[in-house]
């Protein structure tokens, strides 16, 4: 049987270290390429570039054992995997694995992801797909200690195949390999950001804003992302891009809209 | 009792035909605060600007009836919203309207949607949010068909009350008002882009590419927006922000993750 082909990409951009890390653990499992973004597209939610046009170059960032094959692109999460897909993988890939990104994608930011993002698009084209979050924003955060479970969660997902219309969201907690508790298979957790905006004053007398905010968790459900990342297990959440919902279609047609 | 406070917003940019058209019928059911992006944001997804400034500035577009207060903003459609609420309106809205955009927003469509991010960022808030579009990507489209349409779902949303988590995604066919045969509620049809990336070659000789494709419809149901679209329908999609694929939890519980 041949390798595995195993598409990886990010959106923190092709040097980050939580990409490297992701790479170097994917070369234990297949054949990997590498095509992502070649400047961080943190935030990025679902963008494609439409308008624009994409650059992308065959590089190579350092000397990793399995030899991967590297691109980088200078669109966002989802075009590289467009362009993966379609230009430079010779066939489809058996999984697109995202990240590891810098930082949490658990409860609604999973909804402004660019890790994410990439991984749906993988999966609206119908390729098992995960994105894997570290709950460490610091560019030099400990990836190692994630990889035997990353590598456990992808080896599951080749084998058993993912469920249709679904793609994975992990997170992962900042912690010790011995003290993560295990891994959890959870919904989405409730939860909001209240913004705050910082307005300043320019130079030259322009108002202008920083968008920062607070996470503020509206579930206290044990059966949720953020409960199981709080307990030291790492997050699983089945993910969907059929946004129907369909518990709703019976109120709305109560709605008489056409009276 | 007061008027009904309407947040309107686009992705086109606030100078968009379909914003100005949105704005006009939303002046006819109560008082209209614009915040829209001072340049177009199509295909920018759920972005969010997180690493730059923001702009924004009170401005006049054009003298409209029920003289709406304006705001134009350097940020994406979700940037828009979360400036709006936080900083710019002074008491929550009763309804965040956003469009009418200039080409369809239907079935997968919705997941690159900068129209339908600035009302799932509203809904995330509590906020009620419909998204509105019409099939036709024309800058001089004829808007004003779809005017007592448009009133009426914006009317039973604020007398009903939407659904908890649900956003309304509301795509409208390129007919004359006689010609639409009515409203139905439906669901997101499954379908994706077939990509083709364009392949040239830049002066300097560097490789580039233009994103393009085509759109494949892998439904055939006759309960999705796509079908209610072809025969001559406005879509009504009730659309959630819980990504979990919730009948996906059980299977994935059978992967056993942990051993």
């Amino acid at each position: 049987m041949s390798k595995p082909l195993i598409l990886v990409t990010n959106d923190d951009g092709i040097t980050a270290p939580g990409l490297r890390a992701l790479i170097r653990f994917m070369g234990d499992l297949g054949e990997v390429v590498v095509v992502a973004p070649d400047s961080p597209q943190s935030g990025k939610g679902h963008a494609i570039t439409i308008d624009d046009t994409l650059f992308s170059t065959k590089v190579t960032v350092d000397q990793l054992h399995g030899a991967p094959k590297e691109y980088s692109c200078s669109g966002t999460p989802a075009d590289c995997v467009k362009l993966g897909l379609q230009v430079i993988l010779d066939r489809k890939p058996d999984i697109c694995v995202s990240g590891i990104n810098h930082g949490s994608n658990s409860s609604i930011n999973v909804i402004y992801s660019g890790t994410m993002s990439a991984a749906i698009e993988a999966g609206i084209e119908g390729i098992p797909a995960i994105g894997f979050s570290l709950l460490d924003y610091s560019w030099n955060a400990d990836f190692e200690q994630a990889g035997p479970a990353i590598k456990k969660i992808v080896r599951q997902s080749l084998k058993k195949g993912m469920p249709e219309g679904v793609v994975l969201n992990v997170n992962i907690p900042k912690l010790s390999k011995e003290n993560i508790k295990g891994i959890k298979v959870c919904r989405q957790a409730r939860a909001n950001w209240k913004e705050k905006f910082d307005h300043r004053t320019s130079p030259m007398g322009k108002d202008y804003y920083w968008l920062t905010g607070e996470f503020e968790l509206l579930d206290k459900g044990e059966d949720t992302d953020e409960w199981a990342l709080a307990n030291g297990y790492i997050s699983v959440v089945p993910t969907q891009f059929d946004l129907t919902a369909h518990h709703a279609i019976q109120n709305l047609n109560t709605w008489n809209l056409n009276e």
